[in-house]
This record gives C-alpha cells, sequence and structure tokens, in this order.
C-alpha cells in the first residue's frame, strides 16, 4: 500500500495543504483562506477540512506535518503564539488534529521548517550540518546538525535574528537591544534609511518613494543604492557587514557545511550574498570555519516541504 | 571481566594519565612534565610511558580519551596545533597510540571535554542540552544537544569565545574583531583596563601593582572594584553585561535547559554571575529562555573527566 504524508501550511492569510510523498513529490494540493477573525475554533475547523480533502482515496497516510506561523513547542505540539491568528494562544492543535484524524502529527515553526525543507529538498541536499536563515521583513533561523533539526531543551533553538551582533546598539522589535534582525532584516534597513533622512541627511530614496518616507521599502533602498546614491550604500554595507559578522558567528558556534540564505531580502542577489561573504573570509578565525554560502532554492512550497521533512523526522523527546 | 578507561590530559606543561571506571572513579593515576621542547616524538613517548604506568594488571581497556590543549580533528584523531608544544602541527596522535595499544583512542579539545565533564560528572548533571563556557585568559565553549557533543561538520563547533557581540568592536587576538573574548576574557579585562591608565584616567589598581602597568590581574581589578574604585567597576559592569548578551544568544541559538561557567574569571563568583544572570533576564526575546547559570564545579580533573566522557561516548562519523 503506498505511504503518503499530509502537510498544512497555516498561514495568517492562507491555509494550504497538500499531500506528499517522502521524496517530495506533491501528489493533491488545496488552499482556502485562513479567515483569522472569526476566531481559532473556524481556523481549526478549515485545517480539518483542507485535510480532508486531499487524504487519499487509498493509500496509508503516515503522518501529518504542520508548519504554524509562531513559536511552538515540538514537544507537545503546541502553539505558543500566532501573532496574526487571533485566539491562537497556548492551542494544542497536534492533540486536537491527532483526536479527528487517528494519525501522528508534528507542528514546527516556519523559519525552521524552512531550514528543513532546504535541507531535505532544496539548496542544502546532501549535507548534515546546515544553518539556514531567512532575511525578511524579519530574521528567522533553521539548524540541522547531524542530519537533525536542533530544537534545544524546549523547541526554541535557532532563533538566529536575535543573536547579538552590538550589544550597545539599537533596540529590536523583541524588546532587547543590538539583535541582527534589528539592522539586516528588512524592517532594520528602513528604519536607518528613515533616521538618516528625518536627520536631514540627502538620498535619492526620497525621489523614488515622491518624498513620502512611509514607503520607503528594501526595493526602493536597493534601487538607490543601484544608481550610486551613498547614504543607501552606506546602510547597505554596514548591514551586510554586519549579517556577515552574525554569520561569522554562526560558524563558530555550529560549524556547518553550508550557509543558505533565503527571504526577501535575499532576493537583491549578490548586493547581499558578496558582503557577507567577504566579511566571512575575513573574520573566521580559521580558514576551516569556511563553507558555501548559498540563496535558498525552494520557493512557494517551502512550508509545505518543510513541513513533510518534519513528518518523515520528528524530533526526539527529549526534554531536558 | 572489569571494565576501564585509559584518560590523558596533554598541557603544555604537564601530561597527566588515569585509569577510570565509567561512573567517574579514578582507579589510578600519573604526572609527569610534558617538556615539551624536547619535541613532537619525545611527548608521544612520554604519553604513550604514563599510559602504560596506569595499564591495568586485570581488565579490559575499552578506549582511551585524551583532551588535547588546541584544535582536534575529532573525526580523524589529528591535532591541528597546540600552541604550546613545538612540533604538534598536524599530529596524528590518535592512529599513533591505537598503533601502540590496540584499543580505540579519541581526541577532543579541551574546553569541548570540560564541557562534557561537568555535563557528565559536575554542576549539569541529568540535563541534555548544556551550554558550557570557560571565561580565563580566552573563552572556550563546549554544547551538549541531545546528550551527545555539538561537534559540527569539522569538529570546530562550539568556539563561544569568538562570537561577536560588537561587530565594530576591539580587536581580538583571532585577527577579527568584536568578539566575547576580546572584552570578557581575563585578557579583554585587563586591556581595557590598561588603556583606560594610558589615556590618563586614575584607578586604585595602579596603587594595588605599585604602579608597574604589566602587572594588573584579574584580581587586582577585581579588588580594586571592591573597595569601590569607578574605573575597574565599570570595566567589570560593561565586560560582564557584554558577557550575559553573549549568553542571551547562545540561548537564542542553542536553548539549553543550563548553562556552566568554569575558568579563572568565574572565581570572581556573584561579581560576575550576578551581572551575566541580570543581563540574561533582561534581555531574552521570551521568558520561556531562561535558564540556571551556574558555576563549575570540576576543578583539577575536569580534563581526566572529560577524556572518559568523550571515550564513553564518542562523537559519530559523520563529516558533512
Amino acid at each position: 500500500m503506498d505511504k503518503v504524508y499530509l502537510t498544512v501550511d497555516l498561514g495568517g492569510t492562507r491555509i494550504r495543504a497538500a499531500r506528499c510523498r517522502a521524496d517530495g513529490a506533491i501528489e493533491a494540493r488545496t488552499e482556502q483562506f485562513t479567515r483569522a477573525e472569526e476566531g481559532a475554533n473556524a481556523v481549526v475547523e478549515r485545517i480539518a477540512e483542507s485535510l480532508r480533502e486531499v487524504w487519499p482515496a487509498k493509500g496509508k497516510v503516515m503522518s501529518i506535518g504542520v508548519v504554524a506561523p509562531g513559536p511552538v513547542d515540538p514537544f507537545t505540539g503546541v502553539i505558543f503564539l500566532a501573532p496574526n491568528i487571533p485566539g491562537f494562544v497556548n492551542l494544542p492543535l497536534r492533540d486536537w488534529l491527532q483526536a479527528i484524524f487517528k494519525v501522528p502529527v508534528i507542528i514546527g515553526n516556519d523559519a525552521n521548517l524552512a531550514g528543513l525543507a532546504e535541507w531535505r529538498y532544496g539548496a542544502a541536499r546532501g549535507h548534515s550540518h546546515v544553518v539556514y536563515l531567512t532575511v525578511s521583513t524579519g530574521i528567522g533561523g533553521g539548524v540541522i546538525m547531524g542530519g537533525h533539526l536542533l530544537v534545544g531543551s524546549r523547541g526554541l533553538a535557532g532563533e538566529l535574528g536575535h543573536v547579538k551582533v552590538d550589544y550597545h546598539g539599537s533596540p529590536c522589535q523583541c524588546g532587547s537591544v543590538g539583535c541582527i534582525e534589528a539592522i539586516a532584516s528588512g524592517t532594520g534597513l528602513v528604519r536607518q534609511v528613515r533616521e538618516h533622512l528625518t536627520a536631514g541627511e540627502k538620498s535619492q530614496v526620497t525621489d523614488i518613494v515622491s518624498g513620502n518616507l512611509d514607503a520607503i521599502n528594501v526595493e526602493a533602498i536597493a534601487c538607490a543604492a543601484e544608481q550610486g546614491d551613498t547614504l543607501a550604500n552606506t546602510v547597505l554595507d554596514d548591514s551586510f557587514y554586519a549579517l556577515g559578522m552574525a554569520v561569522v558567528s554562526f560558524l563558530h558556534s555550529y560549524n556547518p557545511s553550508i550557509v543558505v540564505i533565503g527571504g526577501g531580502v535575499s532576493n537583491l542577489g549578490e548586493r547581499m550574498f558578496k558582503p557577507v561573504r567577504d566579511t566571512v573570509s575575513r573574520h573566521v578565525m580559521d580558514p576551516a570555519y569556511v563553507c558555501p554560502i548559498v540563496p535558498a532554492q525552494l520557493s512557494g512550497d517551502v512550508g509545505l516541504l518543510g513541513a513533510l521533512a518534519l513528518a518523515l523526522d520528528p524530533p526526539p523527546q527529549s526534554k531536558n
């Protein structure tokens, strides 16, 4: 009998679900709006409905993997918080779904599972020690060590956006200061450019957004930088140097054989990757730490494939 | 037949060896000078001699664990470099010892193995996810995740002294800048005090060392701080805040259930632990990351016991 795995990518806007094979082939898929405003019970019911739609007519469902948009306890399958879904607070989603479908359910957070997906099906195939970063509105991480997702004692490992690179530095939305997210995320880049402009500095960014500082985004900054704008280039240079220094910290901490970087900011391509790689080459304590630093390969299906990778290889149940 | 393990603590000054049981009991021990100046071959012969002295008259030697004073490839057992032993460059010590004694030999570096020792026999007993730091002349680390030493792809993981906390910061002896070692190690503390004094600031430290700035050490700084000296307290406060921020990074990266800190600087006790713990409480992104931060428990035998812990549970042979 055919073995299949069901996966759910739960987002603030959309619920996607799929029926997959272990090799990453997606046999069926479905998508609907989350309609988070209708409350947690309605959302859980829609998740169940999506799973029924992709349930196989024949064949055995081995397990269900779920990507949650926020912190999760991987040992209990409880979603601590989903910032975009009101009512998803300490929600025992795993137990609820297991009660309905009578198969094992495993839940993980989005950045961790994107790392798992890149390891099993994307840019880090063939490696056993991987650091994955998503550099987007915020910065998230996922770490694979010895072929397993690193989850730590409570499932909270790999929060690489909140590693410090500047202990006397700028405030971060997490409540602390000096996190790499506060500098090199999209939010961090925009904040810095806006601060310089508010302080009276001149930049082509102002023209690109027609004087509306609220409209500044990463694309506008990158566009100005490409035209030779000093302010935009200064902010990008310093921020990607900081990102490179954070990667140096990850190399010294984890000694991976590859670093994969995805997320919206990574779409800047070599404008981001080159300064990161140059900084790493200059600042590692020994050349033996240097490894490839490459773009992510998976795009829209990264969540479904990450949930599949998790379903195939759940983390052990150690809690200490 | 009784099962025993032999262990070697190879230092620049002394070679120590012991015969141990799995529970950490030391049945026999020996010690001699390394006499590194006589060259690598002579040192290896003395290691072999030490092992013969503790070899059991009856009973089975299961394996030999060796602590090396420098970076090691745990997969090949090659010592890349032992800074205090001339000629120990790319030395295949594991293969040499295995050829002599015909039992498995496993080699690790001192900070990693001190972490293993604290986990199995010291302050972190009962935990599966441990971050160990030694804050001494330099700063070293050892990380246990899921009950195994984290070694990474080439055996170089856990170099926690060279994690960045200040990406535009002071030069570090590793050739880079902004490492926590450059700030909070004994060397970093002394450098900062000396820089302030050279710049013309006043401090009781000067009196304590009778005006000889070369004689400044951590004890002199701590002594001045205790007497209310402003400069000494400012340097300690800022440096231990930086150390606390580095620990925050480790909690977000690894999510351990305990942090153990040893090494000479940790002998300052609460003068170091309190600011570190306070910084951690204030700066973690979620209270779920907070865990005990405790002093190391093992002292003189930490090397022999770390080698024993390694001999009992060698890292897997994955290399990618």
